[in-house]
């Protein structure tokens, strides 16, 4: 298929003007000022509601289609296999002396801080949202049908060719590449993360000879650029997390910002630190105390274990104790409202070089 | 700079009509044979001359020049300094297992199986080479102001916007990037290769905005896709190296060609077990049993005390014990002769897709 027919076929199917999507980044950012900017500006906006109850869940899309009348999406965590039976208490030791330089109360043991993935399921079918995209594996075949039924659009995440083909043989409708490079945490179900930390200009067009859902690129994208070597690589969209992370209506805490602003592009690693799952961060002193350490919890209890911490360290403007999660090419971050980032980037992904 | 201006003016400063450089591949990959189809058909035909005699530099570019008209390309490892004592008796007992098992004689003692790096370069130096690269450092100044005065072009590899701007510092004509996703030995020298492992995608654009000199892509390019991404990034040219490997003048061995032709996106992984340098290959008995071993040389002790056993399962055809070293796009490998695949790459990238 012709790239331009691709790129405006996916377009079709996500209802938007360019198929260029706002990531969906749990744990805050996505507010719906960010989600509604991107999407009124001709892109897909994304709310990353993994840590969402479902109430609001429903009181976050209310507050989106209150700003915009576009489509945008929702985005899951598609849930694991519960954790054994843990022993926290080597972490706790490890976490009560951050706390005590920080003046908190000592860390409690850590419950799941999980909303039920099936109310998340029902508010997200009652959102309004046209897109739910779904990371940490292939969401169970009767929420699938379920949601489709209703006529929404469903996009899973592949870090590798294998899980491209699971996600496609479950039957959603495109495919997000999270390319190595990607901020944030590895969406990677089928493989040892270790194999699966495939970078972009190697997975796009693997994968888009693999399977038959257009294939949206993601990992290292930030401007026209990106955009256009994505589309080149074989790509039908493109979706962009780190870029918005310091927009103005981006959530994340002015500390976060100033920091993806400063980001060189070695200065991140992938980290189970904050939450037991490996996940792309800026290096900091938690993450280096902690590389190592044979006592990170199962994700989500580590990051329950871990929330006091990071809030705290937000809050006080410290970047220490913070997950900065972010990708290979924050440095390029631009600080600009949502609307205008977006413009920016379908103007220049259109511009000739 | 215009894109298009970019491209030709490297493939001017180069001498070839395309600036699309066959990478070069130290330990054999890289016959003359290989070299010369590449030039000829209008690109840039490179020798991975890091382990040849000075003698075998001579001969080789003579057999070069014999084949082609056109300009060609040297490549040299920049010595590390000198390892530190080590007592290689417990990598020694590893290796006796796997000699064991292919009835080879007790590995011995390995010495460093480096030539001279002064010598090395006087052979580049009377080669006819037009182009001189370097990996794993920055070439001492004298080296690169004598080439230089005899009209050479001078290339280094960076793996971080920090390595680019040292090469820059050095003077050199134009800067190879090297993304995560390459095949082979990583060039990193100014960071930890953990932090230093920037994708493609990431790296180009970074590079590209924070150097003087030209910027050649590599890492994950195998076609035309790859190199039209690779001039969207920023690129003023590309460098493939696995793309040639399964050429037919390649000079591995026919079960690392077949190998390749099979490899899957995640079947890669970075390991110092075959070298005791990082470099990207296909995981295999060897690279598992090793993976974690405190007991590896460093580089080059470890790629001596390797070689008996790399050698012999390569002449068995026994994949298990070789370095498969192997991009992590190796599943795209075509197989064409070398010629073949430079024209294919050059009207690929040249396409309206």
């Amino acid at each position: 298929m012709n790239r331009s027919t691709a790129w405006s076929r996916l377009a079709a199917l996500l209802g938007v003007e360019h198929p260029i999507i706002q990531a969906p980044m749990a744990g805050g950012a996505t507010t719906p000022e960010l989600v509604a900017a991107a999407s009124n500006a001709g892109g897909l906006g994304s709310t990353g509601a993994a840590y969402l109850k479902p109430e609001d869940i429903v009181k976050h899309s209310r507050r989106v289609r209150e700003l915009t009348d576009r489509p945008f999406a929702i985005n899951l965590f598609v849930p694991p296999p519960p954790p054994a039976e843990v022993a926290p208490d080597r972490m706790l030791a490890v976490l009560a002396g951050y706390h005590a330089r920080l003046g908190l109360a000592p860390p409690q043991p850590p419950t799941s801080p999980m909303p039920s993935f099936e109310e998340q399921v029902d508010a997200v079918a009652e959102s309004g949202a046209r897109v739910v995209s779904f990371v940490f594996g292939v969401p169970p075949a009767g929420v699938l049908a379920r949601l489709k039924a209703r006529g929404m659009v469903l996009a899973g995440t592949a870090t590798t060719v294998r899980e491209a083909k699971l996600l496609e043989a479950a039957g959603v409708d495109f495919i997000v590449t999270q390319g190595s490079e990607a901020g944030g945490h590895r969406g990677t179900f089928a493989g040892p993360v270790e194999k699966s930390l495939v970078g972009t200009m190697a997975l796009v067009p693997q994968v888009a000879d693999a399977v038959g859902p257009p294939v949206v690129a993601s990992g290292g994208l930030m401007d026209g650029r990106g955009i256009r070597a994505a589309r080149a690589l074989g790509a039908a969209g493109v979706q962009l997390g780190t870029a918005f992370l310091t927009c103005p209506e981006s959530g994340i805490a002015p500390v976060y910002k100033a920091a993806l602003r400063e980001a060189q592009d070695d200065a991140t690693v992938v980290t189970r630190a904050f939450s037991g799952r490996p996940a792309r961060g800026l290096a900091n002193d938690f993450t280096e105390a902690l590389s190592d350490s044979p006592d990170i919890l199962p994700f989500p209890l580590q990051h329950a274990a871990t929330t006091p911490l990071r809030a705290a360290s937000a809050a006080r403007g410290d970047p220490r104790y913070m997950a900065l999660w972010a990708g290979q090419a924050a440095a390029l971050s631009r600080g600009l409202p949502a609307a205008e980032l977006m413009r920016a980037l379908i103007e220049e992904s259109e511009r000739e070089a």
